[in-house]
């Protein structure tokens, strides 16, 4: 049973929110099949331990506490009202909490901004209360909250209801904090949660977010110490702000976040003209918040659990290589091959190592990696003693034990030995039934500390995690650097649509390295030009309405010498003339040939949602057909740009792919850097650059920026 | 309890294996703690009703079953024999059996092949003496199977193990029969399936397969008439043909499989110089021919089960528009990207559909697709109505129910109305809870005959296989045609290795169009084969032992006139002389520049277990980076090739990518017809074929074949 003097104040300014040391329930009803008599019932039956103050004029009392005809009548602070009357009186029923002092409210009812229309105005005066008084406000249309340590279950949820004739599971795990944008979602990852015995700190639903946002409820999760690892289910941030600075915080402070996105499909996309935007879409701004705070994501409940299960009893893994002790051949040929499919390795052991175990297990077992005991094993002593050596040797990172766990009554290994070595936190130790495992042996497992994986998908992806998880480290934030008065004087002066040579001219005043170049307006200075550049060079036709200059025959490749330049330059501009007589040109710009290169595209746009983001990626089919691409928020550092090429797939072409020589990445990661600090800097003005082809030379040759395009934002922007 | 006469006997040969009339247990015990004590228990428990007969010169009788001193003083033939003696003795037990006239043994001791020294020749042993005998051998190191309609448990796996506590969930569903080569998998997909109250014919373990192999079984299951769906778990097939043969009878039959098939990491690569070769491995001869025969692919004991439950309670899809029903938005947004992830649309509806709808759910729901009813929308009818339009409607081709199932009393919808739409078989309804589902739900529902999906990743893969499967037909046998016998004598008549022209000349006389090229072996005939195949040209060294002509300089690309090419001949000469002094040249081959196209690379190999394979896929990174090719078991009609080219993820580049011209496939899919059966044809002779690169001109232009190489089988082979 909870104490009072639990539910004290902290630091946070939702810590009387979660920890409440008193509860209005307005709206209260001794009717249980009714969602606003369940909020009471909850409360009790989960042993909350503050005030309790019903609220409701037609009750004297309900289930034995007295009842209020309102919240003035109560006479007391109240921390906490949850609301759950019709939505008629909800708004009248916050400005009645408001006078009374109340400090914070969860809107249980449904049927406000969801609908649209007065409904979502009703929505817009809730926030404008919340502003105007200092209330706090969740919801409206949320399922509120449980505070597990806390005994608060200031929730309607059947997932939180006690079952007093079932004993929980419990794996005596360090805490999961779950912060939902549905609350459906939210308690359905605590229901699987406890199923595995998982222990939580709060699970809370965010609902419409009138006022308090999944950002604020992150945030106290973050600075929670009983909460330990961190699980969110986003359908889309609203306050960005206070969710980008929480994940930043969570970062810094090491403590794991669990992250399932949805929304990724459909209608969501962006429609925008040039590649890297149409390609990444707006669902790529989510994954670059979450790859740079290092974020888990999961692709499904049971995945999100599991890997929760896995980041709360064992240590992250210090490396990717991971041994398995199995008792079926087929299951830990399985195993292997899920593990190997999840970017780890299983290495074959020493002979050291498999002349030790070796003597224990039976000779038609495998001592190898994966260690085959076989049935037999088990009985003599060959599968503990492995699974200790490969804690001990450091020949692997992690340890995966399978096993067959269908019985009731046994099982094969000693549970006490092995939750003792697991609870070391030595090395991660994760177990796997490729049989179910019966709630007798998840139970005695999990007493001893120890999660059972019933599925070995999720059993891949977790121990994968938790390398990943123990390889990263949160990348030293950007400068915000100013962009040079020269750049944004050059922008201020253009129109509204850039030719390649005005995204040039603003870049170089960035001092982005631009190649020797020169624009030509008339036939007089192009010898000139063309001796300055040199040979073989370049014609582009310039033009703020001509952005696919090819396409109307506006480009001459390879022109060798002086002749053939001036040819070159005539036909240019008679095809151009042909095929675009309503284009104003600049010129034509001379530009040497690029020397060969690795081809890139360096692009950045200005998510709705997030900001200004960059995105790296190698040319041509890679970008559009095989979607690799690397996406960030802007502005990285060229060691937060060096981990984006990392991860492309394609990645090998820079590194000497097929006898070729390594390429310059030092300059490409620089560039990216640059740019991404550009369009920072720029966020209002440019809402995309793009650098396509970017040719990137053998090291320390640096690279090309072979053309260059810069979208302004449109002067009237629809609201998002 | 089963009837005699259902173990009756029929068309095929392992149907007294199967349904057996007579059981001899070999080494039976009273003592159940012991597997050979638990092999008549099992039989027992689970309802045998043949005759049974424990062998066991110690007892008199063992659980009141009179008990025999040998197989020979039965006196009465014995349909099956199953030995669980210790191996020194079971060699001696077979030859009992096989002049007692035993039929069939099921050999459970292990320590055989997989110890390798005496012990696998103790296996050799038993190999011969079935082939000696005609006793039909299973084993040894096998778990046995057990025939659930025919109550036959005739194995030792805890897994079929009778709880007359406890009532078993039945669907009451179509039947799925399990061939794995790990007893410990097998029974574990059994174990798994009767969670879901799947229903199963017969689930069997092949164990070492000294006689009787994975693919006998198989065999057997395609012709069972109780055999619904098949369930394959493999480490590697050894009786190759029976196995390809029972796969083409399943294919033809339309009877689904599902195969997990492991060993696919780490040491099982092989090791080959060309491309095609290394990036396929022999896994991809795996994949071929579960591609080729349709198989359904599962990673995971869950996944395959999921499959199982879908393929044997719901039509196959029509096509891939899924209608998702949901109470939770969240849980209905998830579901949709979780379909949409797995290649299935989730179309908006049209609005007359939502019209009819929209009155049976709440305002604050949606009509669109998902269908949110609501929590509420299931008090007002909206939830069944929308299934019930979704399946008479045609804008979808499968329903996805999303619900909460947690509870122990109450289901949200109407069971029997559901039940009863699931079972007219008109489209697909799969019921997803995305709270853990409790017992009462799962059996409830079950009852009605709908398995209900627990795990979302399961969900989202079984829709797609019920869509991909309904979309697929078996691919018509390619003719195996005869080689000219040209082509077979210029083969015999080269040496060990090949260079471009002998491969270019082979190929050509199996009429693969070749582009005009000569051979030119000394300079004055130079400008005559110049002028004949006219310019731009290229000039290229040929020798057997120069496989990597640019390297050595041997390559002169974009000759203009007959002048530069005179120099280049001197010239390459020259390098190659100097670098590769010591190779013999044929030759400078003079070809035209291919005109442009789209790069493809088009391979052979010789699988160890599947014989010749044929590859194709694009050149450069998407080979090699993103493993993006296509293979398929040699040989193939062009129809087939066709669909090889449909699964690469670089196909659109054949198609008119970014305004390219649409690239001649027909000629494409006729020469990897052409090139897979020569490999065929020459297996035995040609161990590689690569044609690398594949220039496939616009439609109607034909392809060039750029290079070409031939390696030939190495001449003594070591058995696979």
């Amino acid at each position: 049973m909870a104490q009072t003097d639990q539910l004290a104040d902290a630091g946070h300014p939702l810590d009387h929110f979660f920890k409440p040391r008193s509860i209005a329930v307005i709206g209260a009803s001794p009717d249980t099949t009714k969602i606003r008599g369940q909020l009471q019932s909850m409360l009790a039956k989960n042993g909350y331990a503050g005030r309790l103050y019903p609220i409701n004029p037609s009750y004297q009392e309900i289930a034995g506490v007295r009842c209020y005809a309102s919240v003035a009548a109560i006479g007391e602070p109240v921390d906490l009202a949850l609301i759950a009357i019709p939505a008629a009186g909800v708004v009248a029923a916050l400005e009645d909490c408001a006078v009374a002092g109340v400090r914070h409210a969860v809107i249980i009812t449904s049927g406000f901004a969801e609908e649209g229309g007065a409904a979502a105005e009703a929505q817009a005066e809730i926030a404008a209360l919340a502003r105007r008084t200092g209330l706090r406000v969740s919801g409206p249309n949320a399922q509120g909250f449980h505070n597990e340590p806390g005994h608060v279950a200031a929730t309607f949820s059947p997932t939180v209801d006690v079952k007093p004739d079932r004993q929980p599971i419990d794996l005596g795990a360090r805490r999961v904090g779950i912060v939902s944008q549905s609350g459906g979602l939210g308690f359905a990852f605590y229901n699987h949660g406890k199923a595995w015995g998982l222990n939580f700190s709060c699970v809370v639903s965010s609902g419409n977010e009138a006022d308090l946002g999944a950002g604020d409820f992150f945030d106290y999760m973050v600075e929670d110490p009983a909460t330990d690892v961190i699980l969110l289910f986003l359908e889309g941030v609203r306050d960005t702000a206070t969710f980008v600075a929480a994940a930043a915080k969570a970062a810094a402070a090491g403590k794991p976040v669990i992250v399932c996105k949805v929304g990724r499909s459909g209608a969501g996309e962006r429609a925008t003209a040039s590649h890297t935007a149409n390609m990444s879409g707006w669902d790529a701004a989510y994954g670059a918040v979450f790859a740079r705070y290092g974020f888990i994501q999961a692709a499904d409940p049971d995945e999100a659990i599991a890997i929760a299960a896995a980041l709360t009893t064992a240590p992250l893994a210090g490396g990717q290589r991971a041994g398995i002790v199995t008792v079926s051949g087929g299951g830990g040929a399985w195993v292997a091959d899920t593990l190997a499919a999840n970017g780890l390795e299983v290495p074959e052991l020493s002979q050291e190592f498999q002349a030790a175990i070796r003597p224990l297990i039976p000779s038609y077992g495998a001592a190898g990696n994966p260690i085959d005991v076989t049935a037999q094993g088990v009985h003599t002593g060959g599968l503990q003693a492995s699974v200790d050596r490969l804690v001990e040797s450091d020949e692997v990172d992690l340890v995966v034990l399978v096993n067959s766990l269908s019985s009731e009554h046994r099982i094969a290994f000693d549970v006490e030995a092995m939750g003792k070595l697991a609870r070391s936190q030595r090395k991660p130790i994760l177990v796997y039934s490729y049989t179910l495992p019966s709630d007798f042996a998840r139970r005695r497992i999990a007493e001893a500390g120890l999660p059972v994986f019933a599925n070995l998908t999720n059993l891949g992806i977790a121990a994968r995690r938790l390398a990943e998880r123990g390889a990263y480290t949160p990348p030293r934030p950007a400068a915000p650097a100013a962009i040079a008065p020269a750049a944004a004087r050059l922008l201020a002066d253009l129109g509204p649509a850039l030719s390649e040579v005005d995204a040039k001219r603003v870049l170089g005043a960035c001092a982005v390295p631009m190649a020797r170049e020169r624009l030509v307006a008339s036939a007089e200075g192009l010898d000139e030009a063309m001796a300055a550049v040199g040979f073989p060079l370049v014609l582009k036709v310039q033009s703020p309405q001509i952005q696919h200059k090819s396409e109307v025959g506006g480009v001459r490749l390879a022109i060798a010498d002086a002749v053939a330049g001036r040819a070159a330059y005539r036909a240019l501009l008679a095809d151009v003339a042909a095929q675009r007589p309503d284009a104003v040109l600049q010129g034509v710009l001379v530009s040497p040939m690029a020397a060969k290169g690795v081809e890139i595209i360096v692009g950045t746009l200005v998510d709705r949602t997030f900001g200004p983001m960059v995105t790296v990626g190698f040319g041509g089919v890679t970008t559009e057909l095989f979607k690799d691409l690397a996406c960030r928020p802007a502005p990285v550092t060229p060691e937060e740009a060096a981990s984006m090429l990392a991860e492309l797939k394609a990645a090998p072409l820079l590194e000497g792919f097929r006898g070729a020589p390594l390429a310059d990445t030092d300059a490409l990661c620089t560039l990216v850097a640059q740019v991404s600090t550009i369009a920072a800097a720029l966020k209002d003005e440019v809402a995309e650059i793009e650098l396509n082809p970017v040719l990137v030379h053998p090291a320390g040759q640096g690279l090309t920026i072979a053309d260059a395009l810069i979208v302004r934002s449109a002067p009237a922007r629809p609201p998002a």
